[in-house]
């Protein structure tokens, strides 16, 4: 059989838009001949659409676009995810569906049976799930048609499972001749090669071929990196899709080909990528066409700086440098040089004369009270309301610049740095944003290297250096790693990391930070735990370890 | 039967405090002589947990302290909600469970069966569903217990139900004697005489006695407020717990009671309580005991600051008048007023001078483009850097004050008047706020009647009112209510409502203004769909209604 896969970049709620690509993919692949098309999941709304799907007029628009595409269908088939949706008397009656059609019809619709309910899944919310699973009989083969997370149940290759069922094995019982899955698969570093290890083992293991179609593009938080697979009988990947951009393959179940051996390429490539598409894809689907970052002349904001020169080009970029008394004379003149080097243009505006004047306004009611965090926060704020400013005055979407080891211990002013539309690199911590300067620079000087190697530093008193407040951020991230990803708690950590009065800190000032992060803007997610969706803890508990 | 009801307030992850308060009881309860205590679902560690619950030194410390619990028993029983954890091969082996001990054991867990999954609720996330049902032989009674949801699903009651099984109805079908539920049901007006109807349709139905335990006190955004309940076989309401506060109530099965016949009380006084209980705990359990509101001279701030003064006590509450240029006279007249009616502390602190320095700073860069809503976002942000400074400085719990309508609309300022910890009135609307504002005033002037009669300003530019950029308040908040709370969409609410340009309009800009909404303080609930947890909607998406 010859099958199409179609790696699109849908946007979420935008019916019309999506379906008109759709058809217009399926025309093209009418002409090469090819037996079946197929899209990923929900690909007519967009994944994940939420709440949407709780809107009796979003789904009617759905359905219509349901018969709509079907009605396009010559003899070729046409497989692409959506939603259906029929009378029960007990539950939601919505089910998260791979609909085939052809010969101008719906003929086959198999309901997703595994629901994810994790992380940032909510799908139990919204869908009922399929009761059984059924062949489909279509041009000589036994079609086994799933959709993402049904295929991830194998119990050969999960120590522990989540659930009970397994379709896809039950599909394969029933006489399965071609495997066929359509997915929206959250990208995480080492994500790329779990999904090809896991089902190179399953199709070895039945010696059926496997054609599975992924999404691609960012939404919102989420990021998805294409890379479609197709495997042949023997657990070889025969086709890799594109990763972070759309992808159109035809891989033909029956032709032998060199198996592909570059699944996933280095953390640094791999995650670069994928903050780019984040961050354009962000611009794209709101309308945005220029960037604003605040550059402090320290590492972070020159990284999204320089992310967002590769999303909005460099053309697109404008920085504010916004020095106080206590930045240094390096961080300007760094700030300039990488302003250079990446060609995007600046503005200078100091907050000393802004600062003063509050402090003179405040003066009379906060007395002769000595200085502390207020003033701090207060010089963060008016960097703030400048960046807001420009952002409102000449339409500039605002890149927050905190990293995920800060945004984990709260080493962030509310409304202050922790403005803009969406934290880039929030979900990388600080030893993985010096890694990533350094690959940017592996060739040449992009990031000046003095901003590399300057000590980290808020530079909102006097000779304040991050080490002050916080352990050495290669320690602190070890702790992270293992408390935010790995769901290791004080025990373990101490075990293998010792430290046990810097790791209780550490752990209990994460934990009370909850409240500055309900208030952040969304993060790009690039770990298997991002703050944000995923990650649901209360503001106000009081749990504390014994 | 005897039976003590414990309508506690918990706090989440306090599994010390929570187990201490449920031990205090219980002994006192023994001392009453009754034959058994039941406490709300999750006492031991609070509802919602959240994530809480997939950290195993959680879960550790709550499986000590259900042996601890069990321990302190003696023949009298003692009924709870807690967490109970299994090893199993597939899902998450774990239960929200009640769990009942006597004579120093544990005797018998009843898991949840019934797990919701919508709107505010998550427990799919964590939990697995009990599998059976089964009743416990206990002092002559056959005990049928159950856990909240567990007794939601009557399919007389309900037209639709969520779930296929109603376990409470299986319980019965096996002989029970006596009902007993523990629930954590989060309020919201009208939800009490929801309750009183359901559990009087059951228990006149069956002829059975119900005790029906819940949790009082606010968790964050969550309201819960108390209301426990005992019905006789008559389904009649034998005695009904106090509101918003903690009680205790001993419930005879066999006796005689002249039934309660005032369920919930008038909207305003219903959700005036929910609002101060919400605020209260909030500061509560995070250690904050004073607060501070900015006051603007318009009717929001001067009912969140009300209810700061109900909450904190009014020595504890100060507010910043913060006028501008745009100003009216009225508003620092009228605020001063009421500082004096409710005899709290203030500061008057104009935004002109800092302002001034903004634009002169900034003057430069914005050459000579016309004022717009740069500016006014601008003096917004420069009140909430003031108050930010006081909070910063003085250890104020910040109160938003915006409402709903606003909120919906997305007519706030980020970093501006979104500033704070709690958007006190997040969830109520703007015709809705005058009706609690003058029934503060019901029987003497509290909030000055000038506040009341105004039209409602931003006072961000000359002569601004609410009404040049938003439809008439009466008229938005209806189309706010179908669509948020009954969701109905736009053919019926324009059918209701006609006028469906402006239909569409506030709609599409409802829709529009997630990403503000994304980076709003955590909103008291009171109303059935409440921003923040309860309704999640895609940031980015392009959803556009045929």
């Amino acid at each position: 059989m010859k099958i199409a896969l179609a790696q699109i970049n849908t946007v979420i709620g935008d019916i019309k838009g999506n379906s008109e690509k759709i058809i217009e993919i399926y025309h093209r692949a009418e002409k090469d001949d090819v037996d079946l098309v197929m899209f990923p999941e929900l690909s007519v709304c967009g994944y994940p659409p939420l709440d949407l799907v709780e809107k009796y007029e979003f789904r009617k628009a759905i359905a219509d676009t349901n018969k709509r595409l079907s009605r396009e269908t010559s003899s070729v088939g046409l497989l692409f995810g959506t939603i259906t949706e029929r009378y029960e008397s007990v539950g939601t009656g919505l089910y998260n569906s791979a609909m085939l059609c052809y010969d101008g019809r719906i003929q086959f619709v198999q309901n997703k049976m595994l629901l994810p309910n994790y992380d940032v899944f909510d799908e139990v919310r919204y869908f009922e799930p399929a009761k059984d699973v059924f062949l489909h009989e279509f041009k000589g083969e036994d079609l086994a048609i799933s959709v993402c997370e049904d295929i991830w149940n194998d119990d050969d290759y999960w120590k522990h499972r989540r659930y009970h069922r397994d379709p896809v094995r039950e599909l394969i019982g029933n006489g399965a001749t071609i495997l066929l899955n359509i997915s929206a698969s959250p990208y995480a570093y080492g994500r790329r090669m779990e999904r090809y290890n896991m089902l190179s083992t399953l199709t070895k293991k039945d010696k059926l071929p496997l054609a599975y179609v992924c999404t691609v593009g960012a939404q919102t938080d989420l990021i998805f990196d294409g890379a479609s697979m197709c495997f042949d009988r023997k657990g070889e990947l025969c086709l890799l899709g594109k990763s972070y951009e759309e992808d159109y393959l035809i891989f033909d179940t029956n032709k032998k080909y060199t198996p592909v051996r570059t699944i996933e390429k280095t953390f640094e490539e791999e995650v670069l990528k994928s903050l780019i598409l984040g961050l354009a894809d962000y611009a794209r689907k709101t309308g945005f066409v220029k960037a604003l970052v605040g550059l402090s002349g320290g590492i972070d904001s020159a990284l999204v700086t320089y992310i967002a020169a590769r999303a909005f080009g460099p053309e697109n970029v404008h920085v504010l440098l916004m020095p106080s008394q206590y930045s240094s004379e390096g961080s300007i003149k760094d700030s300039l040089k990488l302003v250079e080097n990446l060609g995007i243009s600046k503005n200078i505006i100091p907050i000393q004369p802004v600062f003063e004047k509050y402090l003179e306004v405040l003066k009379p009611a906060f007395q002769n009270k000595p200085p502390d965090v207020t003033e701090e926060n207060l010089q963060a704020r008016i960097r703030g309301a400048y960046l807001m400013a420009f952002s409102n005055k000449f339409g500039y979407l605002l890149c927050t610049t905190g990293n995920k080891s800060e945004m984990s211990v709260g080493y962030a002013t509310l409304y202050g740095d922790m403005c803009g539309a969406v934290a880039v690199i929030g979900d990388v911590y600080k030893t993985q944003v010096y890694k990533l300067a350094r690959y940017i620079n592996r060739e040449k000087e992009i990031i000046p290297w003095e901003i590399i190697h300057k000590a980290p530093s808020a530079e909102l008193r006097p000779e304040q250096k991050d080490e002050d407040s916080l352990p050495p951020y290669d320690f602190l991230d070890q702790i992270l790693e293992m408390y935010l990803e790995e769901y290791k708690e004080y025990d373990e950590i101490v075990e293998r990391l010792g430290n046990p009065e810097i790791v209780r800190k550490v752990l209990q000032t994460i934990d009370n930070n909850e409240f500055k992060r309900k208030q952040a803007a969304p993060v790009l997610r690039v770990s298997r735990k991002a703050f944000g969706y995923g990650r649901r803890f209360p503001i106000v508990q009081k749990w504390r370890r014994p």
